[in-house]
């Protein structure tokens, strides 16, 4: 793909190289085998629903990367990434969902054919799309290598986003006010909760403006009731109920880049300690903003809002947050960064999380959420522009 | 979950279960930790999009199963599954995405609890959810265990579908007929391709009558001109334009089970090599259904497709289908059975395929396909009715 047709410039991609080769060096890999999708779009700008098969990306430290995957995916590969045609690699369809060969068989010839028999090669142990298996058929084809743990080893360079990225994110964010302000004013009694689920999938392709609508690496989340008691139920075809609470949580997306955001909705009058507590999230919601500083650290964020929470009796021990940006599914968060009591990462200018404080109770649920970033000084910019309250349709 | 709230009847479970424990017992299995989001759907009918953390079904030989996985999605779990609420494991939340514990020391503790610190384990080490890192560290923490690969042993009990499954397809392929429908319909020279995807989207979730809309396992793939050469490249903003083909890669959804259909179509008048080529895939779909009859075997569905490409110049090497059914993302097949020369599967009555031979050529790309029922006598039934031909737009 000529690079004028990326979504990133060369100079970004580089920058990406570069820092990606530092962390490599210091962790001792000759090569890196990258086969979380974020990773590989990220270094190459690889884009395509095709990592249900494995692919993934070589990275040594002074060559171009090559992109590795089924042969039938190269065509898209060859659209998609900033490198020459020629590091381009195609296996053949036999590999695919077979009972007798692995494509890690390929991948271990060309690795051998690059020169690294006996090299130090990093894989994401921790990673949706390298399997157990695929570990242990390439252990197989390269006893004379030492296979390194690098888990998150690149997600960790994608922690700081560059202006480029920030614009991305920005995108996403209109995309997000967009769905959920479409939640809320589909959202009613007697409407089924596939046909409300629609609307916000509509919307969210759609787009804004030139920011058209990429396809999230989560699907809309919006349970009622007794469901919202759990944070991850899909939808179906009951009607909406007066009298139940629902929460959305959803996220806008641009070329891979989100910025999730949760709102909820009580139909009919909300009794008082759902309004309490919403109340204290909004709190702890500011509070945490307030700590999101550049040198503070992830924890910090965390025990802002849990110091809020415990005054309104609200005992929440989950994660509150996490990294996010370029992602596919099945999560949209960096898979780095946690905001809990015991992260103790720094924060650092243009980091940018989902502020997640999700409450999951005996009988309802609620979710109001901000994606926000670190800023030079000061608190922590939130990207969506949504009053944070329980919004109530009587 | 109350059993009148689940999907299918207890008996369907308990069938399930059965099967499943004759094809451990005959791989020498004591316990089966089941990581495939269908897998588990398919023994316990949990439901939700939280496999993107570490969780699964634990079953022996004679006791209800498991469903262990994030504290928080324990409440999904009751709300989805057959069994009892004691039969639903939480882990705490600091397990998640750590770097320094993994979940399955969590999960290790209840095996050994359990009474198979000494046992054949089966895991699916061929599979998204069930990474190397996860292996490494189940291995570590029961080192008196013997981890034995059952990677695929549930999905290949899945591939005859009850008759309570085919009628959830059956719904699923009335959407789908829906949403190509509206594909053909909606696409227009100056439409923005995301704008199209949008409708299909609002469409598919939307469903047919009672049949609900439930997300596909894999996004619309909808790609135009020179994009359609590649099998996986997702949609853009840019417009749909006059003189070239698109194909629609789509599948309706109900309740988890798919009924995948691709058309494609032509937007001005098609060069007659792109009617040719249609005409011979046409020819091709028909001889595979003549041959896809119980009895015979996989590759005959793949040896009659091209056999009839070959008379038409076109040599065709890829996979032309796979088993399909209920599935998560990132895929809707069922990774077991191939329609490929290589793969002899004897088909059985009430097995389901995508019979799927994309074209994917130097200039374009044409995509016609069925999702298929093996018949008790006969050909395969289609499942779709949508005309089998390049569909034209002057």
């Amino acid at each position: 793909m000529p690079i004028e047709h990326s979504p990133f410039s060369k100079a970004e991609y580089d920058r990406r190289i570069s820092q990606t080769r530092t962390a490599m060096a210091a962790a001792g890999i000759d090569v890196l085998f990258v086969t979380d999708p974020s990773n590989q779009a990220w270094l190459t700008g690889y884009d395509g629903w095709s990592f249900y098969v494995h692919q993934g990306v070589v990275l040594d430290l002074d060559r171009d990367p090559h992109w590795w995957g089924r042969m039938q995916d190269a065509n898209g590969a060859r659209r998609t990434v900033w490198m020459n045609d020629e590091r381009v690699l195609g296996y053949a369809d036999q590999y695919i969902q077979s009972r007798t060969c692995h494509p890690m068989e390929d991948l271990a010839g060309h690795l051998r054919a690059m020169g690294f028999e006996r090299s130090r090669v990093g894989v994401e142990m921790e990673n949706y799309y390298y399997s157990a298996k695929a570990h242990a058929v390439l252990a197989a084809e390269l006893p004379n290598a030492v296979l390194v743990d690098a888990t998150a080893l690149v997600n960790w360079q994608r922690g700081v986003k560059s202006h480029e990225e920030m614009e991305f994110i920005r995108k996403a964010a209109r995309i997000s006010e967009s769905i959920v302000r479409v939640a809320l004013e589909t959202a009613e009694p007697g409407l089924r909760k596939n046909e409300l689920v629609a609307e916000i999938a509509r919307a969210s392709l759609i787009g804004v403006n030139d920011a058209w609508g990429d396809y999230p690496a989560i699907v809309p989340l919006t349970p009622s009731g007794i469901d919202a008691t759990a944070p991850h139920l899909t939808w179906n075809g009951n009607k909406m109920k007066k009298g139940e609470i629902t929460f959305f949580e959803l996220s806008g997306c641009y070329r891979r880049y989100h910025a999730p955001l949760c709102r909820s909705l009580f139909l009919g009058r909300p009794p008082q300690n759902m309004l309490d507590v919403s109340e204290a999230l909004a709190d702890g919601l500011e509070a945490g903003l307030e700590a999101a500083r550049a040198g503070n650290r992830a924890c910090d964020i965390a025990n802002a809002l849990n110091s809020e929470l415990t005054k309104a009796g609200i005992d929440r021990d989950e994660r509150c947050g996490y990294a996010v940006g370029l992602s596919y599914p099945p999560d949209w968060g960096e898979r780095t960064v946690s905001l809990r009591s015991t992260d103790e990462t720094v924060l650092l200018p243009g980091m940018t999380f989902h502020f997640m404080p999700g409450l999951w109770l005996e009988e309802w649920g609620l979710e109001t959420t901000e994606t926000i970033v670190i800023a030079e000084d000061g608190p922590a910019e939130a990207l969506c522009n949504v009053e944070r309250k329980l919004f109530v349709k009587a």
